[in-house]
């Protein structure tokens, strides 16, 4: 099982991973089940490969903020959890996951059905995992950009997710 | 009215603003009652001056990451309101905040009877506002910093909150 | 002449931009000579469209750290740098540039003959642009990615660069 | 010896510490005049103690960007440096120290005649070290606050710095 180390590939182009962990998808399923604020929001998991995790919401009154759009800071908690699931999912089996910090830029208005939140592994490693996250709304065939991120992660001894 | 811009002071200090906008006040707590999100959070406003504005959390379930914990984005939803307000706090009348972006660190994990964010103006402009934020665990008497934040605000036109 | 403006395309898909100012290449390279610590640290202009501006520098024990690395400083300096100049070949005419801000994750020691930074406009705004930074090195014929960023860039009107 | 890890006290107020290592002056300085970049911009130390290191320039054109203002890398550059000594003055002595990431706000145009970054440990850590940066100019008696910034740094195992 070989793990795409940063061999230099450029940054438009696709990675594919291999995970560590045969059992990642059964690691980050449980994990997110148990995560009561992601069920508060409706969360679900779209899209699960090492390196690369899709979370979703639906509209509701509930998630917006005071012009109907989605909320800000359900953007960011779609983002980091997208990308802390994508990093999971790229560790050793024995690890969990903390995020040491995020920083993220609102593009557009998040308007429309549903909340779309791509995490991904840009250099995974040993100790630190660097991601990224992508947020789209979609509505009917319309896709609009409305965040994107820039995370790092850190692989925790002994602590279980 | 005098408005305190960038005088030089240093990074430690308070600060203590003169509010544009007499009418601040109602501005803020007018906007804040039409995110849907944050009645679905349960935050609440602590402190509302010019250019410094506090909110909190009670500990829930529902606000849970799978420890127990407060969750990351809950942490970051608050910062990032706070911040808002904070910067709205010291706008002109006619205009609404819009944030830019922001960055947070998480410091240690967050586990309390109580969330609190200070959202905090570090550099009012006409267009941009640079805030900070600081959001900690309240137990009984303890208090313990679980993040902070750097954020960028906007004002923007005929955009009332 | 049509904009690009957010129509949605993918994270990892390529953008071509149009610019809004015929004489974009001039304003650019006009201002890259006037900066003084650019010459200082040898930067030269590789690449120049619109909404995308490539910089270099060749190795130099002038621009390293401890371990005869490229210097984290330099590194964000050309990122900021090629960010900057990116969105500046998007704006229109009778306005200059700023750095609003700028969040930088290290992934690789820079060690190479060359270093290499990739300034990349993701949404082009009237007043404020978002870039990416990508920077790698070159040795032969081995590229590593060794830095990312996420940018934020400002027109100023009646501010010639 | 004992360290003072987090015990929440609030964000503006002035934390002292203890080094872990009594040796902690002389490895920082150490590290310093290997650096050739530093060096080439003409960075002094002006302050060491534990947790807070503070370096500063005076003005040449070599340093300016297209106005005479010192330029954003140079700010970023010592920014990034003086936090990182503050966080290797905190650490124990067979540790290096590495900048994982930064984020940093330009807040006014950096014009005077020296300019001086203070590098601040907020919290100290085993493997992360958060630091935060303060960037002024001082012009006779006038100091300016020109940058803030928001960094993580790493504790490496068997890398001198």
């Amino acid at each position: 099982m070989i793990l795409d180390e940063g061999a230099g590939m450029g940054p438009g182009e696709r990675r594919t991973f291999v995970a560590r962990d045969p059992d990642y998808e059964r690691r980050v399923r449980d994990s997110f089940v148990r995560q009561g604020f992601l069920r508060h929001c409706g969360a679900v998991i779209d899209e699960l490969a090492p390196g690369h995790v899709t979370l979703s919401v639906r509209h509701a009154e509930a998630l917006t903020q005071q012009h109907g759009f989605f909320h800000g800071g359900l953007i960011a908690t779609l983002a980091d959890t997208a990308a802390g699931y994508a990093a999971l999912s790229m560790m050793r089996p024995e690890v969990g996951v903390l995020s040491v910090e995020f920083k993220l830029n609102f593009i557009a208005p998040a308007r429309g059905e549903r909340l779309v939140a791509h995490g991904r592994v840009i250099r995974p490693g040993r100790t630190l995992t660097v991601c990224r996250a992508d947020v789209e709304t979609v509505d009917g065939e319309r896709v609009t950009e409305v965040a994107t991120a820039l995370l790092t992660m850190m692989s925790v001894d002994g602590f279980q997710d």
